[in-house]
């Protein structure tokens, strides 16, 4: 087999990418280790910035999403009792749709089945060769047969455990890594959210986020511990929690009812630099992973793509590399922008109990800071409705 | 002796309520501790805010300030070998003035004498009491002569280590207090400034502040460990160490000389809650502290005074305790903001090797984000010039 770009990986960002090169008539195949229904069964983020809606725009995929997304003009922040709402629209003059990467994945998924495109999954020991030569290739199992693809370029787009970063000698590539002193439990439930807009609550009791996927199911978060495990919380015991750390116009809205998911996820900053190795690009978690808060995770990705699949179109029409040598800088420059705002997010809405009493205090002044401030406001808007590509 | 308002602190607090409340006509008696040479000799910031510059001119003591402070429209960012300029009065119409706290207290000290107003120099066993009553009244030795000060307040100026905070019942009292594990080395040259404007730099050695006292005067900084002492450092491993740790451009501006001043000193973020306990209040480092990034210790302490000094004028004036009941809770609000920006400040510029080579990044990060947007400039300029009173 040969095609112009391998793309490992069939998550949202190398279905992504595989769309936006097929708009540019650039050939690719996916190989996938996983099977379709497991990657849908990955329950991620589901905020999408303006950026990243665009993209969808442009591989042809955005129908649905327009259709069935909601428009979130705002978030809204919690702390000291009192609900607070940062006008994203007003401030920036953008928004961002909720919209489950999930959703993302199967519209993109259906896309290229539709147009025919080839995709492997449960793709077997997969492998890839000599992307620091001009030959490079990938090779893997499919159904008991050994197979080989020869290529151009081949797109890392196969997450944090994936195979490309872990292909790429240890001293070639420097890592950035923080790791947060505890989780998220996360329920899915059929219940009228509380509200249309995102909710990140500061409590004393830990972070809350209430968040959702449609007008009628709703996703809701609380900080817990590290080693606590998703059994340790009936969901009598998490909707009390939640609704304790929400102020009270926001607890008195809150309908419970049967979760059907329930899972506890650790937080993690991580980044690897560079993001290019010869013939191998590294796109989304593959490269860096951020802490859920501010939804970035997905967004992120999709900006690596964008710049990415640009970068090899110009390649193909033009014959240039300018923009294949200058992708891992430009992804890098707004990948750090990002780990900043998620980290900085992270770092003011939860509970750090080694950070003392003073600190709980810096939490609360940056809050109190921030809504007084139009200024605080709009720096805090403009990341979180993406910065430009 | 009786007095309206006993001041405890003849240090730059202390002489401006004393100043802002004879302007009002309330008669109050300062009373300290030290030598007047003491207090002129100790050596601290020279940044002084639009708030606190209008304080000095209410009082009536702003003339010299006017006519040998520097105003400053900006102050300089270096990092990654590079300065930046954050325009101070473009992003908020305002300016600050540099003009050293000791010739603040000079003035103060000059205009209170002139105006025949009392205060009492090296008075010893100082001691407040029955504040929580109707009827306080001050104790000191002066000369080896017992005294007694009644009054109907009392105002706590006499700093960190003073004793008026200390004479409350620590049941009453909430404190938050964080300690960071550097300090900072400053000497002061007569030598030409490198730059108008102050410069803080992050360098991967560590911090490095470039400020000046006047045109011919410069006062640098070196961020240190906490266990080094002034005799660690000679002039040459200063100088060789500044240098160092400033970009290019700026360390080819450098001129050494004989240091004639060289001291450490740690630094603290400390606030104490409330700021009123019945006819006593707290003002200035009696009831916080912040580290010195950003210069906000002394202005914040004269937007106490100048809150103070209002609502004790008002009670004169109107019989009114409104103010004098609000007073903590107004000067509270301020300073945990201004205790906010001295810790993001001194957060993101110095070096915390525990923090990581994640920890690092967010720096730069931070940095570079800051850089690149307007709203989030106009935020730190906000906070660098002062909040409003």
């Amino acid at each position: 087999m040969r095609t112009q770009v391998a793309i490992i990986g069939a998550g949202p960002s190398g279905l992504l990418l595989g769309a936006l090169l097929h708009k540019h008539g650039v050939d690719a195949v996916v190989v996938e280790q996983r099977s379709p229904d497991y990657v849908l069964g990955r329950i991620r983020a589901g905020v999408l910035e303006q950026v990243m809606v665009d993209l969808m725009d442009e591989a042809g995929v955005g129908a649905r999403l327009h259709r069935e997304g909601l428009v979130d003009e705002g978030f809204v922040l919690a702390f000291g009792g009192q609900s607070h709402r940062i006008e994203l629209k007003r401030l920036t003059g953008k928004t961002v749709v909720v919209y489950g990467q999930t959703e993302v994945t199967r519209d993109l998924m259906d896309a290229r089945a539709a147009a025919g495109l080839p995709t492997v999954y449960e793709a077997e020991d997969v492998a890839i060769h000599d992307f620091e030569g001009t030959a490079p290739f990938v090779t893997f199992r499919k159904d008991g047969v050994a197979q080989r693809l020869d290529c151009d370029f081949i797109a890392g787009c196969d997450g944090f455990h994936g195979v490309c970063r872990a292909s790429v000698p240890a001293d070639r590539i420097q890592t950035f890594e923080k790791v947060y002193p505890f989780g998220w439990l996360g329920i899915l439930a059929d219940v009228k959210p509380i509200s249309h807009e995102i909710v990140y609550a500061n409590h004393e009791r830990g972070f809350a986020l209430a968040s959702l996927r449609s007008p009628t199911r709703s996703r809701y978060y609380v900080q817990c511990p590290l080693d606590d495990k998703p059994e340790d919380w009936s969901d009598a015991r998490f909707w009390d929690e939640f609704a304790r750390r929400l102020p009270a116009d926001l607890a008195g809205k809150l309908v419970t009812g049967a979760s059907f998911e329930k899972s506890i996820a650790p937080l993690r900053s991580f980044v690897a630099e560079p993001m290019r190795f010869g013939r191998l690009f590294l796109a989304g978690d593959a490269a860096h992973i951020v802490p859920p808060t501010g939804a970035k995770g997905l967004n992120l990705a999709a900006g690596d793509v964008g710049l990415l699949s640009r970068a090899l179109a110009e390649h193909y029409r033009e014959r240039s590399s300018a923009g294949l040598d200058d992708y891992s800088r430009r992804a890098l420059a707004r990948v750090w922008k990002a780990e900043r705002f998620s980290w900085w997010f992270t770092t003011m809405m939860h509970l750090f109990p080694e950070n003392g009493a003073f600190g709980a205090r810096m939490q609360i002044a940056e809050l109190d800071y921030l809504m007084s401030s139009e200024a605080m406001q709009t720096a805090v808007a403009e990341n979180y409705v993406g910065l430009p590509l």
